[in-house]
């Protein structure tokens, strides 16, 4: 028998300009008064992190800061903020960053609330995989990047030391609050705007074109997978970000300073994240772990620390038109109708066009990858299963090799 | 300095043919482990507070019957729950029914999680409108109809002996979970039916085209009310459920076994709700309350107890055609969007042909009244200004008056 429920869960928003100002008054709400804010250097050094900690000492909360999350948060700096957390004294946690400092926030309050080994909770196979014994001390995140929807989603992200991209993955991990504040955007550069809107145009489409939810075997609810598959309420969410992807994201690069293109681009990043939370991703998203971890040779512009890497949005986007040729068999007239919410008539060349558009990287190569790197992201895509069994056409070791071959 | 923040909360919802069978693994994933059931008479006589009782009590949670809930909540009723809730030593809450029994539920587990008197509570300047100190014990919402949306607002409605239809409004009231199962619809008679979709178009329509929530002035978090004004998240919301509308209410109607409508007009009661719950409703609902309460000579078929009264939807609907005439010339746009998601050109006409095709009354004529009652309506809609500042046209007494005239 075929899967006949779906779940609608979503991260409470608070959302505009200058929504982050009442940041106090919402931890004063959820009982908070003495919280960790967990930043990445970056956004503490242009005084970000400050600004929000600044209105919410005002409130007579206490606040200490970390900011040292890992943009891709590393086993080490994630084991550092939960120590910091623990040994603090908190009673609620912000994130304010992109989705790693965010990320690192969910982790922290789950290893200050219950304790415990990190590799308790890891995702199995690599970790036991276990259920957080009840609900966590609040996390409030404040997104500084249009990109990730980590406010909206139940998973945090990290690099294991040992060389593997896994996660931490409930519902106690969805963040009690998310305030987005397009404000906090209006400064990234370009190479960073167009990074984190292909990511979120990523979520949505891949999305919207996931396996529906009613093709998976009815299972009891425990057994209920996060990633549903795509259903009526992540299709309203996805269809609205694709929309907005397709009509704002090269008005945000274009432009920093369009407060209209960054309030829909950053509306969009929270939809998609509800969205992609309630149904999942696929191909591109799977291909993105080994394609960011495997090289480290290309330099972005943009980002504050010159070092080679490859930002989470530009790794998933650049196997995205050919994973999407490779899908659109599977589901024809959905594929279609995201091309036509993004502004053209085949997905895949649409995608590509506004990858073109913003300056992003189309192809592997330009990442410093070759032929002879594509085994090992093979490899490394395979071993995302619980990403690639959304895909709506089923993808072996051969088609992923077809799609990677075809993103050099 | 006007508004530029606005709030999205929402219910988790569990949602498909089939869901209220996973009303136990909730509840004890809730923590629940002696539930009181509150329905009304009727639901418990067709046997459905028993089904989803009998899927409970399999997973070992005790659980009671209170199914004295009364259609429109009374305040005897309402206190009689609450006595039920607070003596049987409960530790959550299951609303299962229409409207109020969900909305009974609320109140039931407010107060025995709480204590105090109804009037602490109670929506000022009626009650002293307190905030309650903490959250609620869990309730869990199981609708029954296609119809208020109530499992995703954070309101119940009751009348106060004193005369006056009031309620109870804030955040905590919002249910802890909605599961919202098509499958409980296929029983209601085509009238039933009628009545709450509706309702359910007239919760869209009203939020679609309710003042914007930049028309307020800005105000601290605290003093934001729950009725924010229309915002691009509850537009996607009500875009959708109204679009439902116009497609599947006709065929529910026409025939109650008709899955795929009831599932569709199941889904849009829900959204609707969740849009209404975020933005606010205006003048038809405003008129609703004394088309309800004043005269009580209609007999409407398709109810259980042979006795006059006006059914919520067609107290609502009654009045939505002058309504939107009148409001229309303050957003003209929104309005023709409106009646083209509707499936129609002019707002005010495709929803009098919706009404004349789903055979509701479409006078007040019908339900009673004559021009002896305007003043006496127009008083009592004039009490409602907690709906009636959402107008996006102001309405004062003698527009209500031309509106309830029109609407004979």
């Amino acid at each position: 028998m075929r899967e006949t429920v779906f779940t609608v869960e979503a991260t409470p928003i608070v959302f505009g300009p200058g929504a982050a100002e009442e940041a106090g008054y919402h931890l004063r709400r959820l009982g908070v008064r003495r919280a960790l804010f967990v930043s990445d250097r970056h956004v503490h050094e242009v005084g970000i992190t400050e600004r929000v900690r600044a209105a919410v000492a005002e409130l007579g909360i206490e606040t200490e800061v970390f900011a040292r999350a890992h943009v891709e948060p590393t086993e080490e700096s994630v084991l550092e903020a939960i120590a910091a957390a623990r040994e603090g004294g908190f009673d609620g946690f912000v994130g304010a960053g992109g989705g790693s400092s965010i990320d690192t926030a969910k982790m922290a309050a789950l290893f200050a609330t219950h304790g415990g080994e990190l590799l308790d909770y890891v995702n199995r196979p690599i970790g036991e995989g276990k259920a957080p014994p009840g609900p966590l001390l609040p996390v409030v995140a404040v997104p500084t990047t249009a990109g990730t929807g980590s406010e909206a989603t139940a998973v945090a992200v990290l690099d294991l030391a040992i060389g593997v991209k896994t996660g931490i993955s409930h519902r106690y991990l969805r963040p009690r609050l998310g305030i987005v504040d397009p404000l906090l955007t209006l400064s990234l550069p370009p190479a960073v705007t167009a990074s984190c809107g292909l990511d979120v145009v990523c979520h949505a489409v891949e999305s919207y074109t996931a396996r529906p939810f009613t093709s998976r075997e009815k299972t009891s609810p425990d057994e209920r997978p996060p990633y549903q598959g795509a259903n009526p309420v992540s299709d309203i969410w996805c269809r609205k970000a694709i929309e907005a992807g397709g009509t704002y994201l090269r008005r945000a690069v274009a432009d920093g300073s369009d407060l209209e293109a960054r309030t829909e681009m950053m509306l969009a990043a929270t939809l998609a994240g509800i969205g992609f939370g309630n149904a999942g991703v696929h191909i591109p998203h799977a291909c993105s772990y080994p394609v960011a971890s495997l090289r480290h040779t290309w330099m972005p512009s943009g980002y504050p620390d010159p070092c080679p890497f490859v930002p989470h949005g530009l790794a998933v986007a650049v196997t995205a038109p050919a994973a999407f040729r490779f899908t659109e068999a599977a589901l024809p007239e959905r594929h279609r109708e995201a091309a036509r919410l993004l502004g053209g008539e085949d997905l895949a060349e649409t995608f590509a066009e506004l990858m073109r558009d913003v300056e992003a990287p189309t192809s592997l190569r330009t990442l410093g990858y070759d032929e002879s790197d594509v085994p090992a992201l093979v490899e490394g895509a395979l071993r995302q299963q619980r990403v690639l069994v959304s895909s709506p056409r089923e993808a072996g070791a051969a088609d992923l090799e077809q799609i990677l071959r075809q993103s050099l």
